[in-house]
């Protein structure tokens, strides 16, 4: 049979194995029933397939399993009942086998999984989210990060991935704002590249290598009112500017697997969408993998969108719009077939679906090595240079947004410290979402954190108490935090959001800080999938337990923990120091620690706009130049701006060249810019380089993000540091919807930030 | 000379001048000055032109002049240098006169006026804003308003209005909501056809007939952030089945002016669009009349949007793509030569903007008969039965949002009455933006409106005290009006926002109210052109104020007189009533007295959403049912929702039927419903009928108003209410952006809000 015979090319092997396949068995490839189901494990800790699954594998077979190891309170696979790295790999091993031996074909299953920050099953390593990730303005450091999330993943047989997420986000109101690298297209297109090259590494069908999903595509960062999956109001040159450009970049860079938006643009269904997953995706981009729904995504086509008034054209309407797997299934499994015997599609349309998805598992080398090494999951997941890689992704990525008067770094040799609030030791809340639960000590919270840097002093010198939790308004613990504060010569507040799903439930119970403030069982979840929020404030009693404690008068530090912006003028003008670490992951602790010391010296910066207030929304930086002048309340200035953030040390900026200054339209010129670390300590610095089209035949934005570079300049050090401005930078969506390069003057900014630098003009000529 | 000869068709009229003129002389149409700096009155009363205006006519004429007659603080037209009705006609010939016998071709002036709701002008009837016009679902009692207008304008020789706006609103921080008819397109679009039956009557050239213009042409009312003129995010569906409608509607019913908008579409000005102002107004639609910009909207494509490097390339690009005349003129003017010499345009170019402006003048009857009667326009502007007019649309338009335990109506014959707020007697601050100033005495206030109703007992029975101002935190008049509320049986509170203009400063001083509070020259405008807000608060002290007076625990009434929705739910929840007026103008006063005596039965409804706060933004009703479930700290339902509006009495609703209930594609149905007045009085409702597209190609919104229609039931009276549910009701933008009717199910709302009604079902055949 030569789809078996591994020296055959792909082509020829999907060939032969389609057509042996019945439409059963065809079906059967392009659907994604829940792995978490597919198994179950003996008391003595061996694994078996599930009645569910045999079941499923009976009527037409498996082409993929989604979150077999995924573990979290949706999956209801807990630290109890879940799977240690080896016996998850076994697990994988298992069901893998039984598909492979009790099938007519032995079509081996692709297990997709959760690893938006780190794989999300019992005992992996929790890297930051996305949004601290894009705060390190450090693709490469990303790329590493990739490399070792695709290690754990396939370790465990997990052979691809549902990431990165590509979402520029316009509405900080949107739950999912954690998940995204930021506001600004080429900034996530960098994280999209880095993303692809660490995790599909050089080959797909390596021990190490993880099929990327680029998701959501497309438009789903823009929802109306960021609603999740709210429709997205929005005209072609800006999806392809904005929103199409970190995938089409991803694809460049050999991405392979797409997931559909549940959002419509303009009345179109993302999943429905021939325009999209077709005439862009496959015809002007070249991409030749698959495209996989998001989970649900065809059953809204008819109730939601109302798209389809039937199963079978929701399902037939996804088909043919380029749609090859559904996530979970219930529609392809349920209506397909039927949709065949109603003529609403051919068995052409199916049999280039199912070729996309054999072609997939060919090229991971499934058929070939269908089965991975319990023993390399044991020693790869979760490992200590993973732990340390997750903690500079952290330091890197946290953002020093005020430091009045040098409150920082704290020196680790004065007096008590009390570190106070909600988010100073709950080790969900500075996780994110799709997160899986986590042993008792495993996190290192910010109180940890600063434990260990203190060392054997800790114990009389730390003080702590949570104070209140995120959300509700009980004030039981004030009292404690401001007889803890009062003891104390200095005072962390962690305080700020939560994405954390409700762990509090059943054997997992880590929110022992929290609990002393109420007995009452109580989710503190305000951001994450699902969560949009119509202010920005900080919940609950937050605000008012940090106005309290404010009025001791001593050095405060606020370190907000959370998963979008938050917007409280008081703590801008009043706290003296204030550092925004997002989401920061197992080690966040650490790495916030080794800030407030200054083992490390802040590096991060924004890649979102912080607004005043929500009423200011939208406010992305890179707006057009007629978006207005001010609201009566407020003006449009920011809090904060895109591209911010501050360092221990002072960064100067000289002799700003552009060389040559005229060049033709396919040119390119190099712009050189002298960067001096004239403080006293060393540092990286965020190098920023905005374009300005200051004339072109369609509207620009008033300046726009086209490079960036982090260099480490030691204390006094100089360097130059240079770019390239060609037409990759220069270009725009022209009036007929194609990219060009016009002719006219552009102002080249370079700069710390969005708001501050030097500027230099260049010519293109006609 | 054929083109003095009336008797030939226009088009003659029109070749046979064209072919006369030198390009400075074409370009001279093309262009429209401000008409206030073109004369000066002498001491003596009689009127003469400006040696600018002069200038100008001799640098190849002026084809129009804009606001001739507009008088307020922008123009410094004020009560002492402006124009009587009487004066203002004189002026008018004056002008006109000099003109056409000064210039070679004695080309008569198109004189434009600002008529948004009622003529700008010194004495003419100020009428309520387009909000409370559409609050009355009323388009009859509107086209009717509109002959008054025109009859108004063209008497003093105004020919054009810029007016009706039809921008359909999504964002109420915007400023110009006050302008809009609110934010449904069928609504808006039935408003379109009135005001333009209303205006431009059956002729153009008759002595009561008016140019309406549509504007803005288009997508205006959806801007980023409600920021004035801001980026539209829009694709072209929604563009089509939201923006453009209104504008279609009122092209099909004869309109043969349009002004182009500010704002950019997806990267292209709307000054600039070809496809807009060519493809869709004239190829699509057959529209043959001639395309106005906003005033400095060619400018704005050379320093704004930057779709031009220079003025020639901004004059260009307005011209070729179909823009025939700009108002201010200084872009044309400046730079419409220069781009003909150096081939941005051709002379065919000129030729067909200068074509459509000389055959608007023909149509007009300008050249055949420049002059106006000044009789005439003494006799009509501010007659008695305009005012009677002005009172009923605003009595139609209030809207009764609250009435617990029917505190409403008032008995006139009871106690005292309190009457309170910085809105009770502010005449400006309830004539809402676009607005002349006004004689003393001239507008009836709340306060002056219940004094007429109380007759002779109210200069001992009413009270009154401004209490604050709508803006800034003084307190001193809260105690004045705490010891006027403490003595009555009955509080009034008359609060909410203001459009007004500085007219306090110069020589009219009108805010005798305000100016007890503070003597301080404070603007309370926070609402209108170019003032957009973040928040939609009360301002100030109004809420502080209104909490103090509740303490007394007395009846209490809240008349809001605003431009926009007012998002306050402590007065939702603890005020037993209130009124929504917006801006209800000259006879407001009567018409709120009116209703809070019962004289009248409120019967007008919302036209927008009213949100419960400003991060609930978007929250229109006819959003797609994606649209989302919730925020985390509020849900998305409205505080009030679109349609909604109390009575004095109750209506049921019975009998819903639809036959036939199966239609083929072009067909009709017929839908019934039977409406009883089943209260104690007298009164109208607006029944409305909503349709949802159970599944159709493209999404749909949840449910859309599609017909309504306001009916006067007498106490007890029941009748049966028919709608045509058709082509019209049931079509939607397609996928190849085409209307068309698809087969399958549609359900039927009808009721009494966008909340409530009835429902039955509609099938469309295949």
């Amino acid at each position: 049979m030569d789809y078996k015979n591994a020296s055959l090319p792909i082509e020829r092997r999907v060939e032969d194995l389609l057509a042996r396949m019945t439409v059963e068995e065809k079906i059967g490839q392009l659907i994604q029933p829940f792995g978490w189901k597919a198994y179950t494990r003996n008391d003595d800790g061996t694994i078996r397939v599930t009645e569910q699954f045999k079941q499923q594998l009976s009527e037409g077979g498996i082409g993929s399993l989604y979150g077999t190891l995924r573990a979290d309170p949706w999956t209801e696979v807990t630290l109890d009942n879940g799977l240690s790295p080896r016996e998850g790999a076994e697990a994988v091993n298992v069901i893998q086998r039984y598909a492979i031996e009790h099938t007519r074909l032995g079509i081996p299953i692709l297990f997709g999984e959760e690893c938006s920050h780190g794989h999300m099953a019992i005992g992996a390593t929790v890297f930051p989210v996305p949004l601290t990730i894009g705060s390190t303005w450090n693709p490469e450091l990303f790329r590493s990060m990739c490399r070792a999330v695709a290690a754990e993943t396939r370790g465990q047989g997990g052979a691809a991935t549902y990431s990165p997420v590509l979402d520029v986000v316009r509405d900080p109101r949107w739950g999912r704002t954690e998940e995204t690298f930021g506001e600004d297209p080429h900034l996530v297109a960098e994280f999209a590249v880095a993303a692809v090259q660490g995790l599909q590494g050089d080959r797909l069908d390596a021990e190490d290598s993880l099929l990327a999903t680029l998701k959501h595509f497309a438009g789903y960062g823009a929802s109306e009112g960021g609603r999740n999956g709210a429709p997205v109001h929005m005209g072609l040159r800006e999806l392809h500017e904005i929103d199409l450009l970190p995938f089409r970049k991803a694809v460049e860079a050999g991405a392979q697997s797409v997931m559909t938006a549940y959002n419509e643009i303009d009345g179109v269904p993302c999943t429905s969408s021939r325009y999209l997953l077709h005439d862009v995706l496959r015809e002007a981009w070249g991409f030749d993998g698959f495209v996989i729904t998001d989970c649900g995504a065809i059953d809204m086509l008819k109730s939601g969108h109302n798209t389809a008034a039937s199963g079978e054209e929701a399902a037939a309407q996804a088909l043919t719009a380029g749609v090859d797997m559904e996530m979970s299934g219930s529609m392809f499994r349920g209506h397909l077939r039927q949709a065949l015997e109603q003529g609403h599609i051919t068995e052409d349309d199916l049999n280039t679906a199912v070729g996309r998805v054999l072609a997939m598992k060919f090229r991971l080398g499934l058929f070939d090595r269908p089965y991975t090494d319990p023993e390399r999951a044991e020693r790869v997941i979760g490992c200590e240079e993973h732990t340390e890689l997750a903690r500079r992704v952290a330091a890197e990525g946290i953002v020093l947004l005020k430091n009045e008067d040098n409150v920082l770094p704290l020196n680790p040799k004065t007096g008590k410290i009390a570190v106070i609030g909600p988010n100073a030791n709950a080790p969900y809340n500075q996780l994110g979402d799709y997160t899986s639960p986590q042993p008792p000590g495993q996190i290192v919270t910010v109180l940890e954190g600063i434990r260990r840097h203190i060392g054997e002093d800790a114990g009389t010198r730390i003080l702590y108490a949570p104070g209140c939790r995120i959300q509700g308004d009980s004030r039981e613990g004030f009292a404690h935090a401001l007889a803890c504060a009062a003891e104390a010569d200095v005072i962390v507040m962690a305080i700020g959001g939560s994405s954390a799903r409700d762990f509090g439930e059943g054997t997992i119970d880590l929110r022992t800080g929290a609990s002393v403030v109420t007995g009452l069982a109580q989710s503190d979840m305000e951001c994450g999938e699902g969560i949009d929020r119509s202010t920005l404030h900080l919940m609950g009693v937050q605000l008012e337990l940090l106005q309290e404690i404010h009025k001791l008068g001593k050095p405060m530090v606020v370190v907000y923990i959370n998963g979008r912006p938050i917007t409280e003028p008081w703590i801008d003008e009043h706290v003296p120091a204030i550092l925004e670490a997002w989401y920061p992951g197992q080690e966040g602790g650490s790495a916030i620690a080794d800030i407030l010391f200054g083992d490390v010296n802040p590096s991060g910066r924004l890649t979102l706009t912080i607004p005043k207030e929500v009423g200011q929304l939208p406010i992305n930086y890179n707006a057009r130049r007629t978006r207005g002048k001010r609201y009566l309340e407020t003006d449009l200035e920011p809090r904060y701006p895109f591209g911010y953030g501050l360092s221990y040390t002072d960064f100067h900026y000289d002799n700003l060249s552009v060389e040559p200054a005229v060049i033709p339209a396919d040119g390119s010129a190099t712009v050189r810019i002298v960067v001096t670390n004239a403080g006293p300590r060393d540092g990286a610095e965020v190098v920023q380089l905005y374009v300005s089209d200051l004339a072109a035949s369609v509207t620009r934005p008033e300046k726009a993000l086209k490079a960036f570079r982090k260099v480490f300049l030691e204390a006094g050090e100089s360097r130059e540091v240079t770019f390239t401005v060609g037409p990759e930078q220069l270009e725009l969506i022209g009036p007929d919807m194609k990219a060009v390069v016009e002719p006219g003057e552009f102002r080249i900014q370079v700069g710390p930030d969005s708001k501050r630098g030097e500027a230099v003009n260049l010519r293109v000529q006609g």
